[in-house]
This record gives structure tokens, C-alpha cells and sequence, in this order.
């Protein structure tokens, strides 16, 4: 018995057989003593009707009418939700973004959680109601409403489950887990039991679409223990917490990241401060930079490449070429049919050999390596798309990760 | 120049062109230097399809949850609005009920408007920005999501013009401003260049549903200028305000109201205070009772009939029948296929005749009347449906109304 806040994603709510078979779910949790709160999603394809709507209209509309004409698609869900468990005879409550307490910072579209004024859905849980809150949105500081792009409703049930001190978020999705490899491209790949904050951080900036690393960065920063489970299976999933209880293995997974394109600015002045420079042009922007190779520099010139997810790319492109009088590069090419495969696991900053091993996979499927970057405990290679199933593939063999 | 408000019904605005035609309706107005507020219904369809999508999953979902459901439609419409305005290169700001400071009291599906704040309007309209505000919805003093029922988005527009002052309230409809009878029934029907509110109010609550009499009431208890004219035709619609200019006109209009059923309480014990026992059981239902009929009693009982709207007629009789062993009828009747047809006007007040010429156009159709009410202004009848046009044709043409 405890405070548990369950998430569920756009495709668990979207029909009415759906939202019942959600409903079901929190009851079980409910009837078991437990309190909890539940953070919901946009119903299925909600989201993309209402920005298909908007651009029939106004297709450089300002984020600000975005927010609000986006948010509009959890408060549907949300009362839906209600109104089925309504119907199976428990009390509840749903709560949209501003009345859940979910202040934000004031950039639309993205916005940043910046705390949970939590009273609201206390007051609700105090009375023993099942709490529905919408996810993706918040208020900010002018009243105003905002999203919180990406991977927004993990983040708002993080946040949440901070805030009031939960025993556990559990993020319902459509697979039953966090496993090896992505099981639509290594079938035999293996369900992970436990993994560690740090460890899933790397596999989800590492383009493992399971959980947004922005959502695990907070349930590390305030030790919330999270669970990623299936919707549909009663199986449990995977546990995301600070230390594994299980032995460290040396790979934890492999994952493919296909949002990604490589910028290469050609025969940049080697100056001091020429990187700070680039990227604080970007960073104004808000485009964020991922894997970054410096060219040795040779006749006072030097290549400066990196990455940027694709839908990114067009502002990166144009920013730097409006800059360019002060960046000073040759050229400035693109290319947007890369993939980053990585892998990640806490034991390999132990075993040298790691990067070699796959390293020789790749060269065993014959794939070309354009850039590697690493961390702690992850590697990442960029590599032609067209290779990057074949890749996961050759590594999930080669580190025996198979069931 | 001065402070306009304008409201666009859910028709108005069910597509993108007529978005757009509504954006440009707004832009003259702000480009002629006034400052504009703009108050909008969801789109079309988009109320019905949400009580559809709730009806699947629950027919007897709480009101509170379908208010927080159905108020996301204006979310969806101002929305959209705001980016069409953006895209034709003016400022503004959308802005929910809650936002706008549509301060409702606790009634949920049937709120009624307790205060606007108009703080934030304000704010927004000193920064010469259009500001467009949600319809139909506010919030209660819980901080929950409230709706105002039937009516409600004129009700929101002419709240605010009086919060704020505003030297004009349109109402945008899709008729080009108020007829001395529906122009569907009777095709030489006359539009009203003015009309006071009294006038207006007893053609609203008789059944021309070109404005509800909440939003009349309210724009008389403010003394609120309001103009009904098409959103389609730029032309000059029909001014509601408190004295008519023009000279006074003995019928101002005939309307038809379908929406009416009638009950009858047969044998009823003749004892004082039964009426007000009926009427208050039934108040606490929260069904409004109209034209009430009284028969003289005999043998020491009574009958008592009287109207209400079609959808409380079943509310309405199961709490007659569950307190009948109170009320003491021998049976309680009932007859939905009833009209009530009603002549307006402020003139016939110094003409006793105008009844009387009612009733001779009424019996040379051959037509029966069930019921009679009158006010200082109206005369009502209740007939059968069947002979509803036939009644407001021929009424139309023995007072010589057509233009």
C-alpha cells in the first residue's frame, strides 16, 4: 500500500476499449489500497489532427497558440478516462495541467518543469479519489498554458511522483519493457528485470524510444523509482532505479537512433573559442548538438562536424549560414541518411576491450564508421543508415546478448 | 472608435475559410482603430462529436467531467482563430475561461457567470492585441472547469462587454438580425432595425432562437448595447438596447417554440399552497416550468397543467410521480406535441384589442388553443404542433407585418 503513479501513453487510451482497459489497470492498483495518480496522454492520432487542423490554417503559427490548441487533446482524454472509471463505480477526479499545480518555465512548445504545487491533487487523494492529471502540459508564469514537447507526459509523471513522494512511477507503454535491443530489428533480444538511471539515460539519448531521457534525468535527480511496462500484458516490466540488485552485466543494450543528421563545417579558422563560438550560436537557437569530431587542425584550418536531430536541421543549417561572416567555415555540407547506434552498460568502463569488440563487429558486417563518441558508459558510432539494422544486429550477436 | 466585442457562433467558424472570414471581420473592426475582444463557440460539430465520444464510454458521466471534455472545444476554436489572425499579420491572444477570469458560480453543465475579472482582457487590449476569449465556459470557485449551458457563449460575450465596459456587443449569427417571425416560416418577414430588451427578452424565452434570454438579461441589467447581424453578409444587423428610437410598433414579432411540453395534474386536492408544493418539488429538480394553467375547482379538486422544456419533461415527470403520494393528483398527464406560439411587442400593452385580433387569426385557421399566458408585452398560446407555421402565418399576415 502506497502512492503510485501510473502514466499511460497516447495509444493505451486510444478508443473507448482502450480507456476502459486502462481504467481497469488503475482500479486494480486502487482496490489494492494503493493511492494513485494518474497522468494520460493525447488520445492516439489527437495530436496530429489538431497540428493537421492548425496548419490547414497558419502553418508558422506562434507555440503559444500551439500550446493551447494542443493541450485541448489531454483534457479530452483525461475526463474520458474519468468517466470510465466513473462508470465502473470509483471516485475520481481529473485535473488538467494548471489545476494539477505543473508550473513551468515560459518556453512554449518545450517547456521545463520547474516544480508541482501539489495541494490540488493531495486535497483529491485525501478524499480517496483516483486522481487524473493531464500530461505534456503546464502553466507558466504569465497564467499562460504550455507543452512540454517531447516525451512531456513521462516528465509530468516523474515530476509528479517527485513532488508528492510516490513509492513508484510506473510509465505503461506498448512494449513490456527496457530490453537489449529494439526486438522489432534483434527478435531473439533479452527483457532487462533492473536497470540503472545512468544506464537508461545513455540507451534513451542513444535513440532507445522507451522512455524520454528528459523524464529519467528527474526521477535520478529526486531517486523516484520508475517501472516501464506493458498496457495490455499483466506482466511485470522493468525496474528503473539508482543500483542494480542483480549482477552488473557488461552490455546493457544496444540502441539506433535514426533522428539524426551530421553537420560539417569545412576549413574553419583555428582559432581559440571557435567551437564556443558555433555553439553557443546554436544553443541560442535551441538546437541541441550531439556528437561533436574536431579535425586536427593543419595549415591553420580545421573540420568541425556534429550532430542535430532532422527536425532540427533545417534552423542549425540556416543559422549557421547566416553566421557564417563570423564562423568563417569553406563550406558547410550536410547529411541526413545517418544513423547513431550505441551501446551502453555500466560495466564496460571496466573492460577496455569493449569499444574493440564492437568495433570488430562492424568491421565483420563490413559498416563504415563516420564518427564515434563516448561516454561512461556508452558508445555511440555514426554510421550510414541503410547499415544501421544490419549494426545492431552484428553487435547483439557478437556481445552474446541473445536470450 | 470604443471597446467592441464580437461573437462568433460554432457555425461560424466550423471550417478553415470561415475561420479566416472571421478573422477578417475582426481585422476590420481593430483596423478601424477600436479595440476587440472576440468570444467564440466550438466549432460546428466539435460539441456534439465530444457528448458522442463520452456517450460510448458513459451515458451517465458526471456533469463535472463533461464540462472539463466539452470546454476543450473552445480551446480547440479560439485556438485556431488566434492562428488565423496571426497568419493575416495582426496581435493577438486566445485565452480559456479560467484565463479571461470567467468567474462561475459551482453549478456544473448550467453555470451561471458570478463575476469576470477582467484583468488580464485589459492587460492584453493596452498591448493593442486582439484578444480572443473561450465561450460557453468559466470556472468555479473550486478552480474547477465550469460550463454555462444553452446559450452560453452570448452570455460570456455580453459579461465581458460589461466588465469591461464595451460600447458594443455583436452577436454574430448566421441570420442577418432579429425578424418579426422566423423567415423559414413566414418568407416576407420584416428584420428589425431595433428592439428594446424587454421585447427581446419575450421573443427569446418565446422561441426565436436568435438570443437567449440569459445573455439579454444580463446586457439589460448592464445596460449593454448589443447588435445581432450576420456572419456571412457585411450588412447593418438589429440593435438591442434599452429605448427604441423608432416609433413603437404594436407586435414586434411572432415566435415559435417547439421545444415545449405540457403536464397535467388531473384532480388535484383543492388546498393553499399546492401550487407552490408542485413548483418548488420541481424547482429542486431544476426544471422550469412556463405557461401555467389553473383550472377553477370544483367538488374540492383542482387541475394544474403546465409547460416545460422537451428535455425535462422526463425529470419532470418522474419527480411528479415520485412524490405523488404528497401531491395527490388522480393521474398525471402529459402531451409533448404541443407549440407555443407568441406575439411580442411593447406596444400592445395600450391596446386591448391586440389579443383579440390574435385569437380571430387563430380561430379563422380553424386552429384550437390549449393555454394562454400573457405578460405585460407577450401573448402566448399553446397549441398542437401540427398547427405551429400555420398559427405564425397566419398571426404574421392579420397584423399586417410583412415588409
Amino acid at each position: 500500500m502506497g502512492l503510485i503513479v501510473q502514466k499511460f501513453g497516447g495509444s493505451s487510451v486510444a478508443n473507448a476499449e482502450r480507456v476502459f482497459n486502462v481504467a481497469s489497470r488503475v482500479i486494480d492498483t486502487y482496490d489494492a489500497g494503493n493511492d494513485v495518480v494518474v497522468v494520460v496522454s493525447a488520445q492516439g492520432d489527437t495530436t496530429d489532427d489538431l497540428i493537421e487542423k492548425a496548419k490547414e490554417i497558419n502553418d508558422r503559427a506562434s507555440k503559444r497558440e500551439m500550446d493551447v490548441l494542443l493541450s485541448a487533446g489531454e483534457q479530452i482524454s483525461m475526463s474520458l478516462l474519468a468517466m470510465a472509471i466513473e462508470k465502473l463505480g470509483r471516485p475520481v477526479v481529473s485535473l488538467t495541467g494548471w489545476q494539477a499545480g505543473m508550473n513551468t518555465d515560459i518556453n512554449y512548445s518545450r517547456a521545463r518543469i520547474k516544480r508541482v504545487v501539489g495541494e490540488r491533487i493531495q486535497l483529491e487523494l485525501d478524499k480517496r479519489k483516483i486522481v487524473i492529471v493531464a500530461g505534456f502540459q503546464g502553466i507558466n508564469k504569465y497564467d499562460d498554458i504550455t507543452t512540454l514537447g517531447r516525451g512531456g507526459s513521462d516528465t509530468s509523471a516523474v515530476a509528479i511522483a517527485a513532488a508528492l513522494g510516490a513509492d513508484l512511477c510506473q510509465i505503461y507503454t506498448d512494449v513490456r519493457g527496457v530490453y537489449t535491443a529494439d526486438p522489432r530489428i534483434v527478435p531473439e533480444a533479452t527483457m532487462l528485470s533492473e536497470i540503472t538511471y545512468d544506464e537508461m539515460l545513455e540507451l534513451a539519448s542513444a535513440g532507445a524510444n522507451v522512455l524520454h531521457n528528459r523524464s529519467v534525468e528527474l526521477a535520478k535527480k529526486f531517486n523516484v523509482n520508475m517501472e516501464v511496462l506493458s498496457s495490455f500484458e499483466k506482466v511485470p516490466g522493468t525496474i528503473v532505479k539508482e543500483e542494480n540488485t542483480v549482477e552488473k552485466m557488461l552490455i546493457r543494450g544496444i540502441a539506433r537512433d535514426n533522428d539524426v543528421a551530421r553537420i560539417s563545417l569545412v576549413n574553419v579558422k583555428d582559432a581559440p573559442g571557435k567551437a564556443f563560438q558555433i555553439f553557443s550560436i546554436l544553443a541560442k537557437k535551441k538546437v541541441n548538438v550531439d556528437v561533436i569530431l574536431q579535425s586536427i587542425g593543419r595549415d591553420g584550418n580545421k573540420d568541425i562536424s556534429f550532430t542535430v536531430a532532422t527536425n532540427d536541421l533545417e534552423v542549425a543549417l540556416n543559422t549557421l549560414n547566416a553566421n557564417n561572416s563570423i564562423i568563417g567555415a569553406e563550406t558547410i555540407v550536410h547529411d541526413d541518411n545517418v544513423s547513431k547506434v550505441s551501446i551502453v552498460g555500466a560495466g564496460m568502463t571496466a573492460d577496455p576491450g569493449v569499444a574493440a569488440t564492437m568495433f570488430e563487429a562492424l568491421y565483420d558486417a563490413d559498416i563504415n564508421i563516420q564518427m564515434i563518441s563516448t561516454s561512461e558508459i556508452r558508445i555511440s558510432v555514426l554510421i550510414d543508415r541503410k547499415d544501421a539494422e544490419k549494426a545492431v544486429k552484428a553487435i547483439h550477436k557478437k556481445f552474446e546478448l541473445h536470450d
